[in-house]
């Protein structure tokens, strides 16, 4: 009798209640994949009154929403049927390692305690009702990402990434593991795609163009917003005020709200 | 008789010929730690004639050394005695785990094999003779990091970031997991400190200024060099030669230079 190895994806169950389930990620750290993240989930909640919108910060190794939400020092409540619930800040129902574990500990984990932290975070937390949850993943190509893809059904993956070729070598690396697990590519966030120069308004290319739009072509992937370096997004983050709910009128929240639209027509 | 657990320290040895062993590491990835560990390797050889470094791309996740030294495509030759040749490029011996796989190939590897893949690097590489290795490390603090500290002595650990909060958060923990397994730390280098605006030479602050200064005064932790950030220093890395080659006059070249100038006189 030939031997069948178990398949991980047996144990992918919906989360009760919860739509769509984006992943954002990206191949490379530092990219904003967790700025892109935020606003994005808080761009999702502002397609409609009715739309509701979760987060989740799975970045283990460095979580940034807390901060980034204006919800530092935060302990979320446990029910009486031991759910974790939710904070919610700006209309988003969030959750985070960040407030579980303390800001300044060095965080050395291992493999077997990054499985079972996601699968906390995404079968006991009490998420109600969300149209969507939006997920911060660390960035590469690593356990907490398979370990996503093996528990939940994924709708698809958002991938973040800066304009020059270093950025999207590994951008590409996140799209094949993403296509091995079965994960739809939703589509790739250009960020810090070029500065607008405060003293004249001319555009400085911070990171040189690579070969990305080529690329995205030739794979039929989709660009779905180029972000403008601002230092007012990163300013906003550090004042726990993402800048789509600051600064609503400004081009990058303006580009925020143009890759939350493409998604939405995406998952219909 | 009390059982005593076996101490991983123990299997620390020199690796011989090499003087000073340098990790170079970063709580948050996206900070520039592959650009400063490469401009700084080199800015380290041009110390004088004689200074002989090496460059160990040790970043599993995104090697991009290779493409950083104009080396891509490069496959290190093996000795009769089954030892890796390193690579030379611009005087530096360099070896990277992006000689060994493909760069489009998604890495998905667990912590037993990069602790394999970290040994070889190490031992099985024909570094000869060396005054520094420079390690170039994944950000975060995981097993790479770890392994390195228990396999070979470290004569220091560089941390790289940025100005802003959220980066200073994950570089503490960078600092307290090295403290953990007593490295001593060489230092900070501030990365994307400020940029010149091209158009009026006015400083702009692209990432906001966080807490680092008061937080290296009391922790008596020196701050080695402010790195401006400047596209050209981007621009240099993608075309292979870094700009304390490509731009020995430049301002950003002189900031390498002072934090090399500031390692070596530690670690006399």
């Amino acid at each position: 009798m030939a031997f069948t190895p178990p398949n991980p994806f047996d144990q992918q169950k919906p989360i009760p209640g919860v739509k769509h389930i984006i992943a954002v990620s990206s191949g490379k750290g530092g990219v904003g994949k967790s700025t892109v993240a935020t606003n994005l989930a808080l761009a999702l909640s502002k397609q409609s009154p009715e739309t509701k919108v979760g987060l989740l910060d799975a970045d283990i190794y460095g979580p940034s929403l807390p901060r980034m939400l204006g919800a530092l020092n935060q302990k979320p409540e446990i029910s009486k049927d031991s759910k974790l619930q939710p904070i919610t800040r700006l209309g988003l129902k969030i959750m985070s390692i960040g407030f579980i574990i303390e800001e300044n500990s060095a965080v050395v984990w291992r493999g077997p305690m990054l499985f079972k932290a996601m699968d906390q975070f995404l079968r006991d937390v009490q998420w109600g009702d969300l149209d969507y949850l939006v997920v911060d993943l660390p960035p590469g190509t690593g356990d907490i990402q398979l370990s996503l893809a093996q528990k939940v059904p994924v709708a698809g993956a958002v991938i973040v990434s800066t304009p020059q070729n270093i950025a999207l070598i590994d951008a590409k690396k996140a799209i094949d593991m993403w296509g091995r697990v079965a994960v739809p590519i939703l589509g790739v966030i250009e960020n810090m795609a070029y500065m607008l120069n405060p003293a004249n308004g001319e555009k400085i290319q911070l990171y040189p163009k690579g070969e990305m739009d080529q690329y995205l072509d030739a794979k039929k992937l989709q660009k779905l917003s180029e972000i403008p370096f601002n230092p007012s997004i990163s300013m906003s983050g550090e004042a726990g005020i993402p800048i789509v709910e600051s600064h609503p009128k400004s081009p990058e929240a303006e580009a925020f709200r143009k890759a939350a639209q493409a998604i939405v027509e995406k998952l219909k």
